[in-house]
């Protein structure tokens, strides 16, 4: 294994996860990750550049930063990336009206962002949101439109709780993927563009981030 | 065209498909397409064979039976091929014991299968029984399990209802696939094993059959 002063010669910014990698949520607002307090405090002490990049879709930015902030972290909402403002923007951009199969607690993301009338779907980490209600409403919608468009925050499988492992948002987006006969737009880690983004906002180039 | 008498040559049975053929669900039970129940008594007044194959996994057999025969339908229970006792077959076969994510309406057809610590996972069209804590129990039943086998009662994208369109088993199915990386065995359509065990019933080989 390379020493460390190799693996960083060149480095200037470093992208953090936020979700298995500060903390693991669960019961109460779970709880960080041994040494991980400290390990970005040491980062923020260093020349490096340190930016977050979040597919968290259950929270908005500032609920997440928050609670983190409560387990001791420092970090502040702009230094973290994360799909539903990313998503906001693709919105207004293209000038599209989402039906919204979301967690309650990333709604107000969506706050300026007109819902009459929907010509596209946004599904995001709804959890116990993911009833078979919600779903069918989605699929609905989808169905009705000439051109089906469904935006998907991120594509994860799971992720871990404190109480054990929990489905995530990718599922759910293959379930209507397969219903409806069409393929998501992914807005989230592993998207390239969602990367890019991150990057720009900490004006580094990717070769010279790890 | 070809005329009936042409496209019949050599044809002893007829396989007919009972939701969205016979009737269509929804409220109150559903209502026989127009036609069918006069169609239905019109073939068994015929020469040919007769047998219903149905990807129908809300239902017992019994209970669908009584649904369509209160509708004026011709057909007993030993008419129909489906799914649910078609599965039982297997599990007992493999000695399997599962873990049921299904509607709890077609829970009879499993009452003499060992349930206990699981060692696979059935699915079905279990409606608004595709809670999100029920589709998560699912997975993380597969996910224990060091070789993970998931049987799917059909992989039906939708169905109409009279409401409209309806979510099916298949975009559930294709959820946990995902999740958990591995793919469902198919117990009905459109398996053509399924199919081969609905002619066997009507003693008809496959191309005598229409």
């Amino acid at each position: 294994m390379a020493a460390w002063g190799e693996r960083l010669a060149g480095v200037r910014g470093v992208l953090l996860d936020i979700s298995g990698v500060l903390y693991d949520g669960g019961e109460g607002g779970g709880a960080p990750i041994v040494g991980s307090v400290e390990a970005l405090a040491r980062l923020k002490r260093s020349q490096l550049k340190v930016r977050f990049c979040t597919n968290e879709s259950q929270k908005s930015r500032g609920d997440l930063v928050g609670m983190l902030r409560r387990l001791g972290f420092d970090i502040s909402e702009d230094e973290v990336t994360a799909p539903a403002p990313a998503t906001c923007l693709i919105l207004k951009e293209r000038g599209l009206r989402p039906h919204l199969l979301i967690h309650d607690g990333v709604r107000s993301e969506f706050d300026q962002i007109d819902t009459s009338n929907p010509n596209c779907v946004v599904i995001a980490d709804a959890g116990e949101g993911f009833s078979y209600q919600n779903m069918n409403k989605a699929f609905q919608v989808l169905m009705e439109l000439e051109n089906p468009v469904l935006f998907s925050l991120g594509k994860g499988r799971y992720y871990k709780e404190t109480s054990g492992l929990m489905l995530d948002v990718g599922p759910y987006t293959k379930a209507l993927e397969y219903a409806c006969g069409i393929e998501a737009e992914v807005v989230g880690k592993p998207s390239p563009e969602f990367f890019k983004s991150a990057l720009r906002e900490m004006r580094v180039e990717a070769h010279q981030a790890q």
